[in-house]
């Protein structure tokens, strides 16, 4: 992560310069403060304490149905000698306690009578009465200032009298994507051309904190154009975010920019990922912050979180939001480098009664690892790493309901697991099937160690020719079950058109062919190594037997791309990237688990799922599969 | 709790009873899918599950700035053997990867020579290569059906292509406010007349959750008019709320109307407070629910948690918003009404290293427990209570960052603590100052108790005329500091033009005067108690020693509304009633803390601003206050 152009300044320095440099400036410590009515303050912060203008309730009232009395009229009243009230009111709750009265008796307790009302019990003075104030009392301090409005808030406000709030006008966050690459998101793309989705996710994430998000024209790589849109940006934002294309060379536009038109404070930052993050103001009148953003969008986005939303909430003079946070166990290793606070996405569920916390791709251009996470991780600075198994604190990003109630995936990947999470979500919001890929071996592997519900697996025995079984039987004992999700096809992903004219496996040894191979522990280089054994073929004869890639989509990205002629992988694949595909096996792709949890309430859904004709239709319809045997438990 | 009218059905039947309910009349599960521009479906919950239509990277691309090379022309080079590449492209972060290029160099590791790039290390293919597919492949699903948008998912969405999401348009909720006592916000109320508070309440909380929410004109206590307005109402919303009035009477008309329109499901929940919510639907096709909230504010505002927001998430096909919760060590015993959820709102602190948890006022019309609570407590229908100290989980109202950044203050109330809890917050929005009035006494034997960081003491001790200080000895021993924080006059608060004459304590023995006393364990009436000590008067001598309020305030509102003649009190509490003051003594107000919390981190705010000239200031222009000693450490 070094380079010669920037620092690795720890992020609470970082900070500190920060506030630092904008308090030189000038930078406005708060944005104004403006009057709005109560109904429209919600989620605003206040600018000055609320106190009671009146109070609430602002009379004596009737705290029941009933009838208002003289408590000192009903001395003696009791079951033997009932009492006959006859100088009383009928109220309603709420009504004012008429004047003369003090006491109010239940509707339920009064027996009319010709003569008057009669009680069978004395009421002690002011009984079922709401006393004026009970709630608020005038000139009692109801909130105070730097306080973000709820709706119980404005709600207590408007009864204490108040119908007008003094609160911080929600902060302008002007966004200034750049870079020549870069086109507006919904556009047509050509080779090279990237989306702008950070503009897309910053303005978003700037809304979910209250402010008024504004994205400019996407600048050119050209720092005078760049300079003149920040100087534009400034004039009426509260922060400008400057974003630099994925290129270290824009990040240096950024900190040239920013030194020219102001103060760069801290250029680099030792976290990770958002390491080229540049902190500094705009020294027009009025100064303003502004911070460089780097175009990675995990890097973007957690650069927001990190630096953004806490200057934004100190403007609105409010506590930053706050993320809950759970203690989880570790399901790997997790290295880390020394000196960088490192930001791991990871995914959560219940296994065995433990939180377990699973790291997601820890890459800065990964953001399905910000997608698919339902917590952080930080890895602080000072600590090389954990081991597996350490229970570590986790910021939530999915609450703990519904954590609890995710089915956790590890194994092989198939489509029709995603078509399974897809399907028990929409019958039931609380469901969730998360699945992890790291291979057949590697998800009976996690299963043993309590890390998954599920593995899924299609690992063929050399020895017996007999699929997944065998490796359950060594690494799981008895006390495993196996349901049957699908069999499905394998076969040669190929260019459209098969311009090699391949047919099977034997052709993988000819001169010239370029394979791209699975990983170790992959039930398809499983496949493979059992097909090459039979043929009696060599795997260093094969080139790119040594190319691996971890899924079947890969395999079928690295064909589409040129970068290979040939893979083993699903028909669903080759349709994903308009390949050809040439079948050479159908296998069986299972479900394994601890045999107690086949009953587990957890996983019932899937069950009912997986009997579901209109699913299996639907799997079928994918192509290259059968369900004939789809829910069948095989051991 | 019970009336004749309605039943405690126990939450989950009620929630069940409803389903039933909507499910026969047919009440559509989902609102609508629509299709909107990726930018603008942050929030929204998918209505489809959301596939890559093309894979991020879009193409293999530099993962670094540097320069793209052949791997296979770098073999061999090493620090002793370097070696020239001649055949090489600069290249920046995320440019396409150049054709015939398999792996880029960083350009801090190249030396550029006249004969070429010079490198000192072998490169492996691929190396700093980002794939095609890296973060997404084309055809994997990217986001299930059922899910709520955050901004990294659109961001992803647009990665991958997709530029509209078919989402769960926003559910409307019509708001029917009802009453003949009811007047809008704003609006100058006569005596008897009620703000409505609550659809102000209940239209914020529809908006928090996501919907689009519409407030009624509100509509007199007439079953045709409100019949008439559910009608209107059903043919626009997704989900009717009508609210009654605080009155019983008002909910047998909802009831009613409902069972007219539809059908009543449930009148009645074993759930306190909100105890008469009704549960039905309106059946005019197309069929919709509806809710009848009680008008007790408190009631109100749990009714829409517990009945609404599921509901609401339901409709949008996604899991609900979850609170956060903690354990917390109960402050005080908590009794409990058996057969019915009682939801009782807490404040928390942490208190040497113990979340504690403090039970607010229980009332349903007592919206400002809700406003100081930082959490919810719910004691099941099945328990009959919990002790002083028991573990409790506790849902979060407020982040655990900010709780533990709160000073707890329990003990004697006064403005002065008011105004500080502002103005630490104005300096520091992670500042809290939250003080709980339970009279000067119970301040000293919570902060024995480790419940709280200080308690505000005012405690003569008729034995000495000394205040404060012999009880911190018998309570607390040698471990204890006290701090002074003002100096405050007490007198005899009374009405304008002080009518009876009253000139000091002597006077209160007169007859026909009416006097509201303080609650056992308040300093004010141990004041008293001394100041009648002193003249040898009888307490029972005095009409309306029994008679107690819990603050100042209390009493000048009770002498206010003409419930008694005088009682005593500070200045601040007669101005902010507009009552009149005549002066009895002048006593020192302290903090009392244990010892070695004077240096807490928690607490130099406090220290810092009882020295601040301009908050003295603005102490004693409040009225009755001198700053002399303020700050001063007494013991």
């Amino acid at each position: 992560m070094n380079s010669p152009f920037i620092s690795d300044v720890p992020a609470a320095e970082a900070h500190a310069a920060w506030r630092e440099a904008r308090a030189a400036a000038g930078c406005p410590a708060r944005v104004e403060a403006v009057r709005v009515p109560v109904g429209a303050a919600v989620g605003r912060v206040t600018a000055e304490p609320v106190w009671a203008r009146r109070s609430s309730p602002a009379f004596d009232s009737s705290g029941m149905d009933g009838i208002a009395v003289r408590a000192a009229d009903t001395v003696g009243a009791s079951e033997t000698a009932p009492v006959v009230v006859k100088d009383f009111e009928v109220v309603d709750t709420g009504d004012p306690l008429p004047p003369g009265y003090d006491a109010v008796v239940m509707r339920e307790h009064v027996h009319h009578t010709p003569e008057g009302a009669e009680l069978h019990t004395a009421v002690p003075p002011y009984q079922h009465v709401r006393s004026i104030g009970e709630d608020i009392s005038a000139a009692e301090l109801l909130l105070p200032e730097g306080h973000r409005l709820r709706p119980v808030d404005v709600a207590a406000s408007a009864a204490a009298g108040v119908t007008e709030l003094a609160v911080r006008r929600a902060p302008i966050v002007v966004i200034i994507p750049t870079g020549d690459e870069i086109r507006p998101v919904g556009t047509e793309l050509e080779p090279g051309e990237i989306a702008d989705t950070n503009s897309v996710m910053l303005a978003a994430q700037a809304r979910e904190v209250g402010c008024d998000a504004r994205v400019t024209a996407i600048v050119a790589d050209d720092p005078a154009a760049i300079t003149a849109a920040v100087g534009t940006a400034a004039r009426e934002a509260d922060l400008v975010l400057l974003i630099a294309g994925s290129s270290a060379g824009r990040d240096d536009y950024t900190a040239r920019v920013v030194a020219e038109a102001g103060t760069v404070a801290v250029h680099g930052v030792a976290v990770r990922p958002g390491h080229p993050v540049v902190l500094g103001t705009v020294t027009e009148e009025p100064a303003t912050p502004i911070l460089g953003v780097p175009g990675y969008p995990v890097s973007a986005a957690l650069t927001f979180d990190i630096f953004a939303a806490p200057l934004l909430a100190e403007l609105e003079g409010a506590a930053p939001r706050e993320r809950p946070s759970t203690m989880a166990r570790l399901a790997r290793k997790l290295p880390s480098v020394v000196g960088m606070d490192d930001w791991v996405r990871v995914r959560l569920g219940r296994v065995q009664d433990h939180v377990v916390a699973t790291p997601l791709p820890r890459g800065a251009g990964v953001l399905t690892s910000l997608v698919r996470a339902d917590g952080l991780l930080v890895v602080p600075a000072g600590v090389e790493g954990h081991h597996a198994g350490t229970e570590v604190r986790v910021e939530l990003l999915r609450g703990l309901a519904e954590i609890d109630r995710t089915i956790v995936a590890i194994g092989s990947h198939d489509l029709v697991l995603d078509l399974a999470a897809s399907a028990l979500r929409a019958a039931d919001p609380l469901v969730t099937l998360a699945s992890s890929n790291v291979g057949s071996l590697g998800g009976l592997v996690a299963l043993r160690d309590g890390l998954c519900h599920l593995a899924g697996s299609h690992l063929l025995d050399p020895a017996t020719g007999e699929y997944t079984l065998p490796y359950v039987q060594r690494l799981l004992g008895d006390d495993a079950a196996v349901i049957r999700l699908v069999h499905r096809d394998q076969g040669l992903l190929v260019a459209p058109g098969n311009p090699l004219g391949l047919k099977d496996i034997d052709d993988l040894a000819r001169p010239g062919v370029r394979y791209v191979n699975r990983q170790r522990g992959a039930g398809t280089r499983a496949l493979l190594d059992h097909e090459l054994g039979r043929r009696g073929l060599d795997p260093a004869a094969i080139p790119g037997y040594a190319r691996e890639e971890h899924t079947h989509l890969a395999v079928a990205a690295a064909i589409a791309a040129g970068r290979a002629d040939t893979g083993l992988g699903i028909l669903a694949a080759a349709r994903a990237f308009g390949l050809d595909f040439v079948p050479v096996a159908q296998e069986p792709y299972d479900l394994v688990l601890r045999a107690e949890d086949v009953s587990h309430e957890l996983l019932a859904p899937l069950w009912t799922l997986l009997a579901d004709p209109g699913f299996r239709a639907r799997v079928e319809e994918l192509g290259g599969y059968s369900c004939a045997q789809t829910g069948e438990r095989i051991r």
